[in-house]
């Protein structure tokens, strides 16, 4: 099966966990683009009366394209369910977001959700953080001092670049520095270190948010329940 | 003696402490500018060389019109000392700063200062933190969802307004949130706390920066240093 068609079968998994009267969390990438899509249908076919919250100007555009009501996080009372992709899962369900750009709305989203769902192929998985490189959204002002900082400190940062090679902003008009950490120990401890950094505006470990991932593997999607 | 001609004062004896060939950084609010006012006759007097990092769209200009040459924090290798206001300093020299919301850009510039002056009038002084209401600078996206959890925090939390009674907004598109704690009893652990908030871009806690202040009574400005 090709990595496109196994994507849209995740997609189309995750769908089924959204019930009728849910106010759902949309992230942010290509798997969750199938899942959108897979809910609309849903939402057409079955009747259903869903609300989106969404995570990035791109899924906003897709979600409206398709008539799904949508709410900006602070316009809803609870969400039930967030549905996010992830750019690196550990064995013990810790993850690394950020890859496109928008840790900063889905954590805001995932943090105000009563449960997170991940949808993944099968090679985001690892037994341990950190061959993902660990976005940090920081703020411009700044930015190179922190970069400095980092560096000192082993992290391996990079700022991250558009398609045209110049500085890539965020939704939010803060850049990107990417940490190739190539493994990390101890995940909180990386948490509260960075989060305490004057500029860091958040980075992209989601720690303690899931314990159900929806995998892709070759022989279909599989849902894998934390221990 | 009227308050402004003590901030003037305080202001001027605060100017003496830059050298020649120091990078300084300037900070914001009306004490402040005297130092700034002070310090650009200083250095045209006594022909110094001097650049200036700033914390504000209001003390760039305030500068740029006094001839005082800038550079962003981002440019300058190291910052010698920098001079800033401050709304509340307790006994043992913790701050806080963002009274006139501009302490995200105060603090990238203060954390990369080898040293910290801090200049106010008697009335900022106190036992304990927690008299001034403590800002915390949040991304708008998620905001009421912040201001929910402060609330159930007993943090008596308030949203910034500007002049006009709209929310305030920051040099960097941020709102503010207020939060009316009273007294603040355990500084680091608060900050911490709120470092690690999702949505939290910065907060007004300004903890271990600072030996020195220059405060001014009704007999004139004096400096107080740490024990």
């Amino acid at each position: 099966m090709d990595q496109n068609e196994l994507k849209k079968l995740v997609g189309e998994e995750a769908s089924k966990w959204v019930k009728d009267g849910m106010t759902v969390g949309l992230g942010t990438g290509s798997t969750v683009k199938f899942m959108v899509d897979a809910l609309a249908r849903r939402i057409k076919n079955e009747h259903l009366s869903i609300t989106g919250v969404v995570t990035s100007n791109a899924t906003a555009e897709q979600a409206n394209a398709l008539n799904i009501p949508l709410k900006s996080v602070d316009e809803v009372a609870k969400i039930d369910l967030t549905i996010d992709g992830a750019d690196e899962i550990s064995r013990d369900f810790q993850g690394i977001k950020g890859g496109g750009a928008a840790l900063l709305f889905e954590k805001i989203v995932a943090v105000n959700s009563r449960r997170n769902l991940w949808i993944v192929d099968q090679s985001k998985l690892s037994e341990r953080l950190g061959s993902f490189p660990l976005p940090v959204e920081v703020i411009p002002y700044g930015s190179k001092k922190l970069f400095s900082k980092f560096a000192k400190k082993g992290y391996a940062p990079t700022f991250r670049l558009d398609n045209t090679g110049q500085l890539k902003y965020t939704d939010s008009n803060n850049l990107i520095i990417d940490l190739h950490l190539k493994e990390i120990e101890h995940p909180h401890t990386l948490a509260a270190d960075l989060s305490n950094q004057v500029g860091v505006v958040e980075h992209g470990l989601f720690l303690d948010m899931v314990n159900t991932v929806i995998v892709g593997y070759p022989e279909g999607p599989k849902v894998l329940t934390a221990r």
